[in-house]
């Protein structure tokens, strides 16, 4: 028996990624509900060869649905989240809007599936930059407990949804041409640019996404009050986000303990082998599943610390595959209704 | 009484802004001799609306000279900045070679221009990721004593030189046209990526960039063994490299202290003023003299601690202005040899 999946925000950048990892089988699909915005109703989407048309997302969307994966943003999480679940439907939601409700599971399936079990019908799936770092950061806490995390972030626009892949292609092609650009999904010039900042700032100085990077790591890896703090950076890049990352352990812990639990960790990828570079980049990263963790060192700041260097697919591991992987971990422990 | 200059190097990236801030009457220039390599004899330059002829360096180059920035690589630097000084000027060196060499200045004027009154005809200046966040440093240890310094770079292509900006200019519309590219002279496809690789990597795992950043920065500060750990990662931006800066201090700091300290430091200009944003981008800070420190909060990975976003210019404050800074303080202290 498959599931029947309805797919909200199919025709958005991590909509692309779920039809193309749903396409290739990673999880039985009986039935596929395509859902956007009224705006999208009337176009169609390639899935296993067939022509699917999209309909449009509304509370009533959900009848007869096992799993809704819904990409389309917090104002449209915040409705039809709720709907999906008073439907039957587990809803796996890739907004913050859920993520650090007290009931609602945050997950990372590799870390904390678990969770999982306490479902009341929505699941969220963790910010695209948490994912990778939390990744590193469970498997490195088997050799010693975390006292302490610092990352600076290198995110691809695709993170901020196709117009921002636009803006960036597009200021790319004026900035070359001499033209003068003019800034409307950024705060400023994102080409040939770094901008500190993703999402608003907050009282304290931080970003939202900042925020949510530390808050969701602590919930995620059972660690509240965990000493996090981040430093979110827009570079033109398209798809891929990187993390240069120091993390400092109660005790010593060495880059070849690292390399090794990193090594047998699943979803991640040892790029620090000894032959080759010892790093991935977002360009060799961009469409894979992994997580690519390299330059492993120690920490010249700090005793007991390490230094990482992570590269993963933002619209991937970051959200679309981290969604599905859910999926698979709700059939697996049986947690969807029973029809 | 003004100074006769050489400038080795003359044609490269830093050279033109040596021009640009000399022409700009930064220092009183009697005689500005423009020095390159063999390919460049028969080019010829502007200077104040003149034409100047470009010459070879040699070691021959310097007769009659006061003062002469080298900036044309290390193997240059090696022969030609000891000529120099041999035959009486003071080279301003703008490579690697010498920084740590004891007997010979590394200086920031704004930080230790005392340390110019030991010179023996060489000077250094320090690599331009090492300049911005030393002047951050030493302006904050005036709160409290420093405990150690994590950092995370952006790093513009022109730091690579001329060539670099060409590759990322050719590559970027390959990429827009969907073409393939070949990487010269960085190692993986710069355009639209980000590369955790500056110089080469040493036995540590840190690369040569990362190590002078710590080792300059100790030496600047006169902090010998200050905890201290970068990441440096290239990033596709043409002029000026930023900075995420974590500093951790003996005792409390508020970012209100901070940003009282760096609106009163020379040199600096502080971003977050609480209008605007709180941050300057690599874009606004190309072209400008100025080392901008924004983005100014509490760590909340550690005690005592705070984070910053540094944005200069890497070619002016990171290499031209701060070697015709080097030269104004050498003349006010009277420090050239006698005519």
């Amino acid at each position: 028996m498959g599931l029947r999946v309805a797919l909200v925000g199919a025709t958005g950048a991590v909509g692309a990624q779920f039809l193309d990892i749903l396409g290739k089988g990673r999880l039985q699909v009986d039935e596929l509900r395509l859902l956007a915005s009224k705006r999208s109703v009337g176009k169609s989407l390639d899935f296993h060869g067939q022509s699917l048309p999209v309909a449009e997302a509304t509370p009533d969307s959900f009848e007869g649905i096992d799993v809704a994966f819904v990409t389309a943003g917090g104002d449209i999480s915040r409705e039809l989240c709720p709907a999906a679940a008073k439907a039957g439907a587990i809803a796996v939601d890739d907004s913050s809007v859920f993520r650090l409700e007290p009931g609602v599971p945050l997950v990372v399936p590799e870390i904390n599936a678990d969770d999982l079990e306490g479902h009341h019908g929505i699941v969220s799936t963790p910010n695209c930059c948490t994912v990778p770092v939390a990744m590193a950061l469970h498997t490195l806490r088997q050799a010693s407990p975390i006292r302490s995390v610092i990352t600076s972030t290198y995110q691809s626009v695709s993170g901020a949804g196709t117009a921002a892949v636009r803006e960036l292609t597009e200021q790319s092609a004026q900035v070359l041409a001499g033209e003068a650009v003019k800034p409307d999904v950024f705060p400023h010039q994102i080409a040939f640019n770094a901008l500190p900042q993703v999402d608003k700032f907050l009282d304290d100085g931080y970003t939202a996404e900042e925020w949510k990077m530390r808050e969701e790591a602590r919930k995620i890896l059972g660690a509240p009050g965990l000493p996090f703090s981040a430093t979110c950076v827009r570079v033109p890049v398209f798809q891929a986000h990187s993390f240069a990352v120091n993390v400092e352990f109660e005790g010593p812990v060495s880059p070849a303990t690292a390399r090794r639990l990193l090594s047998e960790m699943p979803g991640v990828r040892l790029s620090d082998t000894g032959t080759g570079d010892p790093y991935a980049h977002p360009v060799e990263a961009a469409g894979t599943d992994d997580v690519f963790v390299g330059r492993i060192r120690e920490d010249t700041a700090r005793p007991n610390g390490l230094v990482l260097w992570i590269t993963a697919d933002n619209l991937r591991k970051g959200a679309a595959l981290n969604c599905i992987q859910i999926a698979e971990e709700l059939l697996r422990r049986d947690l969807f209704p029973k029809r």
